[in-house]
């Protein structure tokens, strides 16, 4: 074992450890993605390091949409678009360094996702080859756009848009208009100040039919920025946090374009006014387009992962140098993370953060496949999808969680602004409900869950997935993924029934993680099938398995996430990095594990007595592992000049 | 039962229910002292109702500065204090109307209550005649004081504070001096800018003897405001909530007051420069120091509760009116508060804040007899001291993770600096740190229940906890509470053992948490004992206990506020009020136990059918209580111009 961090020879507090174990781990965080990572870590501090004060709203805007303009300077903005629309096609390069902004100035990162990710992702995807031409200037920040989705009456269900898009064949043009208050654009980053030209979603009629969701482009601002005429933009005014974004809300008055303004990629406008399709379904055609634009909820949770890399930093730091009350018989103090209480706060979380961001590299590599052509198959897709979407919950929710614990746990300083936690915890508080509210995600999820739904791919609303429960005999659990044999290896090697190996073999944890998530399954699906034999009021029936959903999801995807995390064991080598990560691991498994105490009990996986031991165990993990955490915490290789704090730097000056 | 608030028939959102059942809730709530609660629902809406947008920290500090001096004017400030002191005794008064405060900006409670509370009540229970003279222009506003009690070095450990006052029989004087950089008074309200005398506490140094923690009186600001000489004044800058507040920090260099500054009524300074104290115990005259400053805890408990329901009537009333998605075969929107989720969300905290709310008003009543002496024995005080720190503990966590979950449960417009979260969230999040951290005052509360630990009150080091363990032959609990007998009645009413009888039955459920509560007792005093008896390293056995230590003190107060909660239904006038009270308090009461699930399956106090039945019973709870949500939250009684939002003007227009 190496020795504790707190000894005498640890280096001082404003200095990441130097040492074998700490750049091994790095390097396996990093992952194939590290020159990029490198890269971010070289951006200039004193534009990009996160800002020594709070600035007033019209600053912090200044400020962001300035270092936007510096962003663009760098290769990733065309990494997230095909070759031949002017990109380079690195797709996860992009993504990846969206992550690692995720460690700096918040507002940034979303700016910069709304411009390159929802704007000009919007206009790469769903797009044809007439708007291509724009990219080059979408990717250059010469011309800024907004993401015009969300309306005051319908977040979450965006189906239920109020936005109409006409079709007029008289003048050739679609026009773009409000008909409802509630229909209003709302939240709408870049619509206060910036954007120039609005991505609408909007119902597209043509003659007499609604063909449903469709997005056009809408120039809203003049050169001078005014509102274009028929347009009427306002200021969402200032928020909980983000106050970089120029968040805004529009309102269109029968607002006219070009017909050619469709992005009309899964649904288009002919020379003779004739809505033409390549998906029949209109419900299978929406899914089509949503998921498309797949990578901003990756990108969402990628930055979650990196503020609650950066919080824990920061709080072990501190409770790894802090002291408090004396020991017994002694004058020397007791630093924090000495604390039983102290180390249960914090070094699970910092096992989940390891876990998370794991499955969060895979996530992003199978994103890379399907957007670059190695994947194709609408199954790679779909489960893209369900992993964006599972991954994106879980992490902003642990994001959240976390933020909020080593806030408290550093106590009064904590609390001060130059400390960080007050900009980490705002910035990061909308995830949990932006590109897709968690609990509504993980509803999705959960019915992906349920089997192979092709067929009720158009017919998604709850009645439908009633009748399609109905039809399954028992849940069925598709998937691939490249860790998936590994782990099968791991669990077969385990040697008997989960209830009487040791806790820390692997094979008995993942197989007791993934017997949650197949009973849940199981049981939704049983329970789905019934709803439908009786003659229920539908909505009833269906609002009350909704719990039952939303935990089969968050058991699925921490059945994927503990797998990562094993798998990432796997392919480090054997040494002290290893045995380091295998007992993180371990902690991460089995405090998963002991969360769902409760469940392992109520259906017989664990005795009474073996639930006590386990207990015991994660406490004992704590223990081993504390001497440790601050290794742990500098392999995340977050910048220092990003890191830095008024606490720190009082430690610095003998202040405590 | 009564029609759901969601009928067509239902008021407008802006205006509160206005029907029998809210108003004989909301008497309940307001209990005995509905007077002040409705003077300060009646105070200048223009001056007291939260600000309708951020203000800059400076324009902060100057409204809540100028709110403060209007607060002066009213009688609550003066029932802080005895009669013989200037006062006019009316101590539960003083701390409702603080609460009441809760509701508007957190930051004028905040300042009130370091003047009037920690600043003033340090003056008044610590001092003795000499110092009461004073005491008029400190209730009046005239004389503005801090309490500078944390070290930038110690928090929690106050009696580590690094602080000297040095009795200098020459001068006779009393020198106050930092000694080292830790010594640094830090996050002390009103340092930065307002406060002109300050509170100290530091080391008594009187010969050669260290007395232990004392408070003296410095003037610290001369009448232009500067520093006085030997003072060095800074200021904490922005923090993440509370920008009213002007904390700062003080040093001081060899700083001289005369003698008679000394706040001496625990350990005084005679006229022959003798050190006197009333209590021989150097230890146990700190903590009955601290234990007179009880005050100041209550508060926060009570402002954590005033803001949490102000979250929750502001998401409840939003999910009643908000829809979303359409129900199968229909163009009917469902209300998010009809959702099964939704409900989960906010239902369970909603019960638990009436149960919080009630144990809230008994503390506030205990704490009126210990001050005006009517409660007059060591075990009133040390049974306030442990009620008070266990209901600040949960009630400020409460607080946190409800107004977190309402921001959520209202999306995006919950984001909306306009709709409240923001500061709610911000304002509150020091309330589990500050007087006394929430980890560390469960600690306190377990050590209590140990038994009557009198005897080891000067010793109240872990070793001396250890030692006190070990005498006990089984854990005793110690109490008495105006409601124990009430509550037995109940207990003893019940049938059977308690998984045999129906989860409503209310004596079923006491007993349930109470059993929980007794096992935990009793199983930590045999654990400690057995510390005790092996020769283990005494922090590491101790600090081994320390997660016992907490679930311990969570289980006994859930207990306590449980036991609240039943005591109410019982006063509670028969009627629909009544019923739907017995409901929630069912809801709150089941919602614990099934929080606690796995321990009750761990230690066969419930079978899994009976977790699971409990379960079914909490989600069936929450379908029937969800018509009346909106009655529930409209009995709080908050003032309507304290509750302005955009995202409800919004929806009166029409915006949704």
């Amino acid at each position: 074992m190496t020795a504790p961090a707190t000894s005498a020879q640890a280096p001082r507090h404003t200095e990441p450890l130097a040492d074998a174990v700490v750049d091994a781990l790095q390097a396996l965080l990093d992952g194939t993605r590290r020159d990029v990572r490198d890269q971010c870590r070289q951006l200039e501090p004193e534009l990009f390091a996160p800002p020594g004060q709070p600035l007033d709203m019209e600053s912090h805007r200044a400020r962001v949409r300035q270092q936007l303009a510096r962003l663009a300077e760098t290769p990733w903005p065309a990494g997230g678009f095909p070759v031949e629309q002017g990109g380079t096609a690195r797709y996860a390069d992009s993504v990846t360094a969206l992550e690692m902004l995720g460690h700096a100035d918040l507002s940034l990162l979303v700016k910069a996702g709304v411009q390159w990710g929802l704007f000009g992702g919007a206009v790469s995807l769903l797009g044809t080859e007439r708007h291509w031409a724009m990219l080059p200037d979408i990717i250059s920040g010469r011309l800024l756009g907004c993401f015009a989705m969300t309306e005051t009456a319908h977040g979450s269900d965006v189906q239920g848009l109020l936005t109409t898009a006409t079709y007029d064949p008289e003048s050739d043009e679609i026009v773009v208009h409000s008909p409802a208050l509630g229909a209003r654009k709302d939240y709408i980053g870049g619509a206060a100040r910036d954007a120039t030209v609005a991505a609408v979603f909007a119902q597209l009629l043509v003659g007499d039919e609604n063909h449903g969701v469709h997005c056009v482009l809408v120039p809203i601002r003049d050169d001078s920025g005014a509102p274009r005429p028929g347009v009427t933009l306002s200021d969402c005014g200032p928020k909980l946090g983000l106050n970089g974004v120029d968040n805004g809300r529009i309102l269109f008055d029968h607002v006219r374009v070009p017909r050619t303004n469709l992005l009309g990629r899964y649904g288009d406008i002919d020379e003779e006014g004739r809505y033409r399709s390549p998906i029949a379904s209109s419900g299978r055609r929406f899914f089509t387009m949503l998921g498309a634009l797949i990578r901003g909820r990756i990108s969402v949770g990628g930055a979650a992962g990196a503020a609650a890399r950066s919080a824990l930093t920061l709080a072990i730091r501190y409770g790894d140098e802090r002291t408090q009350f004396a020991k017994p018989n002694s004058s020397e103090e007791v630093r924090l993370l000495d604390y039983r209480t102290y180390q249960r706060r914090l070094l699970p979380r910092l096992a989940q953060s390891y876990a998370l961001g794991f499955a969060q590299s895979e996530l992003v590599s199978a994103m890379d496949d399907v957007l670059s052509g190695r994947a194709t198959t609408e199954q790679d897709q779909r489960q893209l999808e369900a992993r964006a979407a599972g991954i994106k919950a879980l992490m902003t929710w642990h994001a959240a969680e976390t933020i909020q614990e080593c806030r408290e746990a550093c106590g009064g300083a904590g609390y001060m602004w130059a400390n960080r936690f007050a900009s980490l915890k705002a910035d990061t508080d909308i995830f949990t409900t932006f590109e897709g509210d968690n609990t509504v995600l993980l509803q999705l999820v959960a019915k992906g869950l349920l089997g192979d739904y092709q067929e009720t791919f158009g017919d998604l609303d709850t009645l439908g997935i009633i009748r399609f429960g109905a039809r399954l005999t028992t849940g069925t659990v598709l998937e691939r993924s490249a860790v998936r044999g590994l782990v099968q290896k791991i669990i077969d090697a385990a040697p008997g029934r989960p209830d009487e190996t040791p806790f820390t073999t692997r094979g008995s944890q993942l197989r007791l993680v993934r017997d949650r998530e197949e009973h849940l399954v199981e049981t939704l699906a049983i329970r789905l099938r019934r709803v439908s034999d009786s003659h229920a009021d539908a909505f009833n029936a269906f609002n009350r398995c909704q719990d039952h959903l939303v935990e089969t999801a968050r058991a699925h995807v921490e059945r994927v996430v503990l797998e990562a995390f094993a798998a990432a064991v796997e392919t480090c080598p054997p040494g002290e990095a290893r045995s380091l990560l295998d007992r993180l691991c371990d902690l991460h498994a089995l405090s998963t594990i002991e969360r769902h105490k409760d469940w392992y009990l109520e259906h017989d996986r664990l005795s009474p007595a073996r639930t006590k031991a386990l207990t015991a165990t994660v406490n004992d993990l704590c223990e081993r592992l504390r001497p440790d955490a601050r290794r742990l915490v500098d392999a995340f290789g977050i910048p220092e000049a990003w890191l830095a704090t008024e606490m720190m730097a009082d430690h610095e000056e003998g202040y405590w």
